[in-house]
């Protein structure tokens, strides 16, 4: 095979590689079945980065024009004709909006989705197996005696005064959240949450803060409201809030765990930070995914809770603490947006399905979701201390943790030059997952690193995980 | 009570209203407890439509300004002390987009939640007592069967396959609707599916065409994503094609039950809009809220049939069949928009909760759904018989009926001039709930009617509830 690409200057080196090798498979040239150049090849012959040709190469497969072969490389895919053909009877006007929609990296399609590996470090994983059946299950049956005796009509669109007041009750006493029943609003996980608010808060042109590196799903969503955002780089004491621009209405942040690295945002920067949104009349989100698992020291409350001002929207998640597929997750919010988000909610889908409102609501009042935490809690701190003995000693050669005092991930910092994608590679093949840091940035990152999830692992597997990385390691470094 | 409006020339004569009255409430000019004049009167002296006055009203009420007390009037209120000293602190920089999110009429907080009348002819609700409690708790245990035996991952954006299955049968046999299960989307809800849809049509400044009267809320949201939107008349016929504008991009319409008049769209208008859509580039969204209920002649299928050229995006929910709270609806998406709309609906809320999808599932598979369907269109079909037999006897010296044969609500016109905010208010009264039909005229509409649905009102009740009626109509016309 020839693969002709020509890279001039060094502006979207990305957008050139793309639609080179997109209208080679487009017009054919690039047969079906073609085996392209190994990303790390092509990168060296091109003088770009690895990742500006693997993200290339991401994007094609999302698209359908590539396939990727664990093991073997990457084809070029034969184009579906049936829908080239139906596509190609509408001259769509709007075909830009649909082109940007369509090419939307699909981070949030989770990988394990695609079939899982016995040893998965994955993140954002609740922990296998230990679902609460028999108090879900009641749970849901008081649900359902609920809707039986429902008149037929839509609920209300903030949510469930009965859930509502549990979430209220639940995260003052869990994060010291200070809130009142009414500044609940009930969403469809954190995600709808950080939409609505952005919506009310956003028009195009609106500049955003967020954390770099972050969570790459807010970054695209604010993106997709028009909004122009902005990176702000972290270090080891959260935000670096100082390189806030200005002119910025709303910033994105993670202050108990920040995603991904982990380490909490101190107290002078939270103090700072809330210092520097009231200057710019900005509203802060502290969006705290996981911050209900915390392992050592004194518990860092929200950052919600030193907010005298009313200009930080707190969200957080039942995806974490009961299970994902739920969809359930709630936003407090200050009086200045409070009313603005209920109507967002009202207007994008009326409210949250009430089947899983109801049992939700019983389920944290009967002190089911308190009892669940704990057993997790314990679960995830043995796991957690497995993976730091382990690191602190037979990987200590290579790798160092991020100190981290919450949650179910941490991240592990090559101490060593590594090619991570061949040891990602290597480690699929011996059924252990792996997954870089590097997509979570925004600019290229410094170091190489791993986000370890152990939410879904066994603890009883992690030993026999981490022999077998060692042995990669040893292999490949 | 001195009560000075000014009102300069012929525009705008809503938001002028509405800027004097909120500013003598903020000024203390007009005092708590204040009674303001009812709306014909301040209407009549201001040489204003009695719309204006009243929406105006609505306006000030629900931002809690005003209440209304049925039965009373109009009174001023209190402003709540604490929330003006906590909003006072922040001076928000984008508080124009959160003002416009603030001030979004509650067309969609569903009336009966504030306390339905014995009669109520409400529409969008469901048979009261009907819901299938036994199949539903069948389903719900396969679908907590499911869930219990779950990853703890995140499920998949378009909705579960064994759903995306389901839907696709159902609706190829009960509406014609031409799908495989790839073109399936699961949303929460109708008004979902038209969030992400238009969200990957339009941008600010996308022009969109919309019936008028029409649907409220999907004007309202296609407005707040940026879309300048066009009121296009219906006549007898449904939407007078030729006037929908050069530039439109997205086109929604209600072909098999006109929301609110209810004739069916004629199959030359079909034909001509399929082809005039096609002209322009643009997307039809066909919103099939409630015609699965048809009572007369040949059932018309759906506009979405009849597309050869994929620009048809056929939306359905299960609120009209089954129950509103559910927050369950569907998209049978072109190719041209799937996927992009897919990345919408993943970005917005990753997916809709799976504990009703799998229970949906089920409960289609198993034949439920078209069983309730059948119980619930026996039913219907009785009180739309009376309705009609009252209508053409009794009432007809005042009302007369649009013909309709599908869904749960039907619109009568009145024959005569008639006050109708004091018939509305009378028939609080006697504990009857009528609605008026002017609030879904984009224009002011030219006929004086009513919005009479009939899942609410028990079929026994219906000719005491149109006893009632008459006598009314005999004292005020």
């Amino acid at each position: 095979m020839e693969l002709h690409v020509v890279i001039n200057g060094r502006k979207d080196l990305a957008g050139q590689l793309y639609q080179q090798l997109r209208s080679a498979i487009e017009s054919g040239r690039l047969a079906a079945g073609t085996q392209l150049p190994p990303s790390r090849l092509l990168a060296e012959q091109l003088s770009v980065s690895r990742k500006t040709v693997s993200d290339t190469y991401a994007q094609l497969t999302y698209e359908n024009f590539l396939t990727g072969v664990i093991g073997k490389g990457t084809y070029v895919n034969a184009r579906p004709a049936q829908i080239v053909r139906k596509q190609s009877h509408t001259q769509l006007a709007s075909s830009a909006v649909i082109e940007y929609w369509r090419n939307m990296p699909d981070f949030l399609r989770h990988p394990a989705l695609e079939g899982s590996l016995r040893y998965d470090f994955i993140g954002g994983a609740t922990s296998k197996g230990q679902f609460p059946h028999d108090d879900w299950r009641r749970c849901t049956a008081h649900a359902l005696r609920q809707i039986g005796g429902s008149k037929g009509f839509y609920s209300v669109p903030e949510g469930l005064p009965a859930l509502r007041n549990a979430i209220a009750r639940h995260i003052a006493f869990s994060r010291g959240v200070n809130c009142q029943d009414e500044d609940v609003v009930v969403c469809n996980g954190a995600q709808q949450a950080l939409d609505l608010i952005s919506r009310v808060l956003n028009q195009p042109g609106s500049r955003v803060a967020i954390e770099d590196p972050g969570y790459p799903p807010a970054r695209l969503l604010f993106s997709s409201h028009g909004a122009e955002v902005v990176a702000v780089p972290v270090d080891e004491q959260g935000l670096v809030v100082e390189k806030i621009p200005d002119g910025t209405r709303m910033i994105y942040v993670t202050p108990s765990h920040q995603f991904p690295l982990g380490m909490p945002m101190s107290q002078a920067r939270r103090v700072a930070l809330l210092e520097r949104a009231y200057e710019l009349g900005a509203i802060i989100i502290e969006d705290d995914y996981d911050s209900e698992f915390r392992y050592e020291g004194r518990p860092t409350d929200s950052l919600q809770s030193l907010d005298e001002r009313g200009i930080v929207a707190y969200v957080g998640t039942f995806s974490k603490t009961l299970l994902p597929e739920l969809r359930l997750g709630y936003a407090i919010l200050p009086p200045a947006i409070l009313e603005a988000v209920i109507r967002a909610k009202q207007l994008t889908d009326r409210h949250t399905s009430t089947l899983p409102q109801w049992a939700m609501a019983k389920f944290i009042a009967e002190g089911c979701l308190l009892r669940h935490i704990r057993r997790c809690h314990a679960i995830y701190a043995g796991r957690r201390e497995r993976l730091l003995a382990r690191v602190a000693t037979d990987l200590s050669p290579w790798l160092e943790a991020i100190p981290t005092d919450a949650g179910f991930h941490m991240v592990l910092l090559f101490k060593v030059p590594v090619d991570l994608p061949l040891l990602i590679e290597l480690a699929r093949k011996v059924e252990v997952g792996l997954y870089p840091l590097d997509p979570f940035y925004f600019r290229e990152p410094s170091r190489l690193g791993l986000l370890m999830g152990f939410g879904a692992i066994e603890t009883l597997d992690i030993d026999t995980a981490l022999d077998r990385l060692r042995d990669i390691l040893q292999q490949v470094i």
